[in-house]
């Protein structure tokens, strides 16, 4: 039995596009004599669809275009698609009123429909909010063939694989012990660095453990904040890797269960990407890309400072969008050094990008002139930085509403976690394409790019790269110290640690919930540790009201990151924090919310 | 047994601070010889503290400071203190890692700890995110009155009264089974208009229904786009209300079990407010205090146009942090009437507030000179009106920055739900006051408001008000067609219906989540519900970039409104969304994020 998996990048909500890209890749199962076709979770609205699941409008209609498309479909090939289902026994039993649910489509109905079992309900997952989880061990039979059907955290409560238990029901073992032949699991599951190691760790312990097929199916594309990465995979029940798909493309593969062997057959493997960098860099394209597309914005706009950030970011705009679709706009004051305009110069040609040049030194001096006197016998500090800052986001914002561009912000998740950053300034924008990105992380992908060469950012939408040079990032951009160029002389490190001491801080803070204690028990100087803590505390205000950004760890700023402003807690000198002296505690943080900032 | 209620103000992750209110409250219930004292839902850390619950340095804090409390507390007072405590069965029964927990505190030590069994996960609330269900129903003896105990919801779940059931577990029918003699509901429940009629009627009829006197305990004060109304009080099991606490402050009040009546006896009621607008102005006016206190400011800064928003917001601010400590700033352009600035100035005089003026036509003729190059050809349109309200936003931020004043947002829920606004214009702000508070309902506060007279502003805090008229709001400043100024005669009904219709299709839309359909059956127009739909859909990315906004209505955006912005729903004309021709759907959904605007 050849088994379909079609890897969709659905928009979100948008059901009738939606089902006329199933209809299409159940047409394409057809042509490779599929009998069975898979879907992503959801994938009849798109995931996450996020509260428009509160909206009972919008859940009648995914029903009625979900008996549509079973009519459509071809003949004698079933389609489990991805949907939302009223829990009809909501207000008699209690719960939620929807299921997340996987429907049989065949010979012109829904035939059956199974409920996702474990709702996951943490980092930016929130499917509690919205559904029952289902209470039933989900398979159907197929020209007789036990097909198992779990819905991606389904299968991640392998309590051997995790070393804990993650969820009171074990949807796989019940399919072992009811006993299938094959199990499919439909997911959308998005993208972090190391992420498909780990699902496909899983997948074949869990193979390996209840000697049973799996196929994995994962949806692909940019949705707001998440990259779904595709590479859907299946594994023999050895525990062999037998099938993986491409990488954050679209694609309908076909995978073939042979009855008479009772597993799955050898198929096509794409090989993993040869390092992370190049792993983010594709995520990061395709996130501004299905964006933008999503969104109808053809064309994006963004600053150019000279530095290696809005480099970066100039480069993934230019691969997402094409060269000719980006602008880049260069906004010198009096100081910036000549060698930022040039370096950025230098980028923009490499590129083949267009600029803009909007020098700002007027535009200071009427701010200056504007707020004189009530500033009179102030020094120049912060404020006066942040209104450059913030000049630079009005003129390019003017750019973005009077054009109809994209604004992409450039800063990244270093500075956004330590607030080095200006909010209405340098955060200004639709998409914050590498706010995820650690700095460190930023050099070794610059370096990366500039290993692979131009044609992968020029080929990637247009063609005729003109340059000889084969490097992407002028080489000064990458050498010199950073600077935000806000006062004379200025660099990043005379406000931070080095970014290799505050990236590593960051990771175990952030990522690892580690306390002030154990991070200086790694290692890490005590007082840089408690500076830092109080520098991202203070920064939630600004965090709060960022842009969406493009999520590549395991824990991004954002929508899986929810902390209070107002509070006074920093994880900084627990052992100290028991004695409750109201006024001790009155410096441990400082004034949060737009006020003080760089 | 007299039990005391301590309705507090915790500081979000302040648990030694919040450990010494716990301390000052018991000594007060020592002092009006209670035996017990009850204190809100998460007392040591406040509600909501949100991700700190990941933070495992945050629970073992919390847990050295109950136990450090326990010893501190006076000898012969019980007390139920709110805590989160670790779930030491999750990693082998599967299931999150902490309780919403209660512990009771006796004797320099925890007795006895009871988990909350009804874990909200809607609008605002998240507590699957954290939360393991407690499983068994939760009661304690003190001397020998059976005394059970809920948390918050676990009390929103009678279905008689809500005609549906909202959860499987039925904690007051468990405990009526089993037999107690006064129950006790330690609650952190958010304020909304009409919600205390709502939880009165709620634990009325259960008091009724199971014959069961319940006494209710809520927090008080602002937590970032929350406000706890308090409101405590207390039904006997004949349903009659036998105490009702103040709103809106911190206060112990003292109710009394008589074991030989087994009933609660009559104590203290506090009147309702007399008014939806009464309400709501002490919500906004704790929110701001608590807001900026909690955030260690002192000082605010808001723009005044002479409309009527900002004129409400300065009111408010004036109320919360006293005259002498708020800064209205008038950045007339050259498209501002006279009457503006003299409706402002009138304000700020009737409030006593200081003033500062800085016109910007020169800044925007500075922008034009900046941007002619590059706009030439183009006409005066929205970019032109963007860029002022941006100049006044960052004029308006480096005074923030510069003094270390708090910049309060003006804009109200119908400019946010249609996107009338200008992202990082005039929606800068470390906390938007009204953006939850509707245009029709933003003019009904400001006559309330001047028919209270002035001493409800200028009493609040300082007291010598100067003025003998007893108008706050000046009387042109209501009257007055709303206009944002930002080209020669514009007013808001140029771009949007009436506020009368507009708020009322957006009250359905938002708040009560009915279709188009819907809302023109109800006898909207259709065009007009269609465009409405619309605009909301596509001010979504501005709202994600808003700062917090005081929350009072069901349904605010914010916290409790999770939309995708890359998406293709706009709940339009939902008879034909199930046509899937994607080239159909083109223009349904217009651009969105950072484009164009108003």
């Amino acid at each position: 039995m050849k088994i379909a998996i079609a890897q969709l990048n659905p928009i979100i909500g948008d059901l009738s596009g939606n089902a006329q890209k199933i209809l299409v890749a159940a047409q394409n199962a057809v042509a490779e004599d599929a009998r069975l076709l898979l879907t992503p979770e959801l994938s009849l609205c798109g995931y996450p669809p996020r509260d428009l699941l509160l909206n009972p409008a919008f859940i009648q209609a995914m029903n009625r275009t979900l008996q549509k498309l079973a009519q459509d479909l071809p003949p004698n090939l079933a389609v489990l698609v991805g949907t939302a289902t009223e829990n009809l026994q909501a207000s008699v039993n209690g719960g939620k009123n929807l299921f997340n649910s996987m429907a049989l489509l065949l010979d012109g109905k829904v035939q059956k429909t199974f409920h996702k079992r474990l709702l996951p309900t943490y980092d930016v997952f929130d499917e509690r909010r919205y559904f029952e989880p289902g209470s039933e061990a989900n398979y159907f039979t197929l020209d007789g063939v036990d097909i198992g059907v779990t819905i991606c955290e389904d299968l991640w409560n392998d309590e051997e694989f995790f070393g804990k238990r993650n969820y009171a029901a074990h949807p796989i073992s019940d399919l072992s012990i009811i006993g299938v032949d094959v199990l499919v699991n439909l997911s959308a599951s998005p993208y972090n660095v190391g992420k498909q190691d780990l699902r496909e760790a899983i997948f074949q312990h869990s193979a390996v453990r209840f000697q049973q097929p799996i196929i994995y199916v994962n949806q692909v594309g940019g949705n707001d904040d998440l990259v779904f990465d595709g590479r859907s995979f299946a594994y023999n029940h050895q525990g062999e890797l037998i099938c993986r798909s491409r990488g954050f493309v679209t694609e309908v593969v076909v995978v073939e269960f042979d009855p008479e062997q009772q597993d799955l057959t050898l198929g096509n493997i794409t090989p993993q990407y040869q390092c992370e960098d190049e792993e983010i860099w594709q995520a990061l394209v395709l996130g501004v890309r299905d964006y933008a597309r999503k969104c109808r914005f053809s064309q994006a706009v963004l600053g150019l400072s000279g530095g290696i950030d809005s480099a970066l970011v100039a480069a993934i705009a230019t691969a997402a969008l094409g060269k000719e679709n980006v602008l880049g706009v260069l906004m010198p004051s009096p100081y910036s050094s000549q060698h930022s305009v040039d370096d950025a110069l230098e980028l923009s040609n490499n590129l083949g990008i267009k600029t803009q040049m909007l020098p700002i030194g007027e535009l200071m001096a009427g701010y200056d002139k504007t707020l004189g006197k009530l500033f009179t016998g102030t020094e120049f500090g912060l404020t006066e930085e942040n209104i450059q800052s913030r000049i630079r986001g009005n003129l390019l914002m003017a750019i973005a509403n009077k054009f109809g561009h994209l604004l992409l912000s450039t800063g990244n998740k270093s500075e956004m976690a330590v607030g080095y950053c200006t909010l209405y300034g340098d955060m200004n924008g639709g998409l914050a394409v590498i706010s995820d990105v650690p700095k460190t992380r930023v050099y070794s992908l610059c370096r990366w790019l500039n290993r692979q060469g131009k044609n992968l950012v020029l080929n990637s939408v247009s063609s005729n790269g003109m340059c000889q040079s084969t490097e992407i990032i002028p080489h000064h951009i990458i050498t010199k110290a950073p600077s935000a160029e806000l006062k004379p002389g200025q660099i990043d490190q005379d406000s931070l640690p080095s970014y290799e001491i505050l990236d590593d801080i960051l990771q175990r803070l952030v990522c690892e919930h580690q306390s002030a204690d154990q991070i200086v028990a790694a290692g890490q100087d005590a007082v840089v540790v408690d500076r830092v803590m109080q520098m991202v505390a203070r920064a939630e205000f600004k965090r709060r009201q960022a842009p969406p950004g493009l999520k590549i760890t395991d824990r991004a700023f954002g929508t899986g990151w929810r902390m209070p402003i107002a509070s006074n807690w920093s994880a900084i000198k627990n052992s100290d924090r028991t004695q409750y002296i109201p006024a001790l505690n009155a410096d441990i943080q400082g004034k949060a919310s737009c006020s003080s900032e760089n």
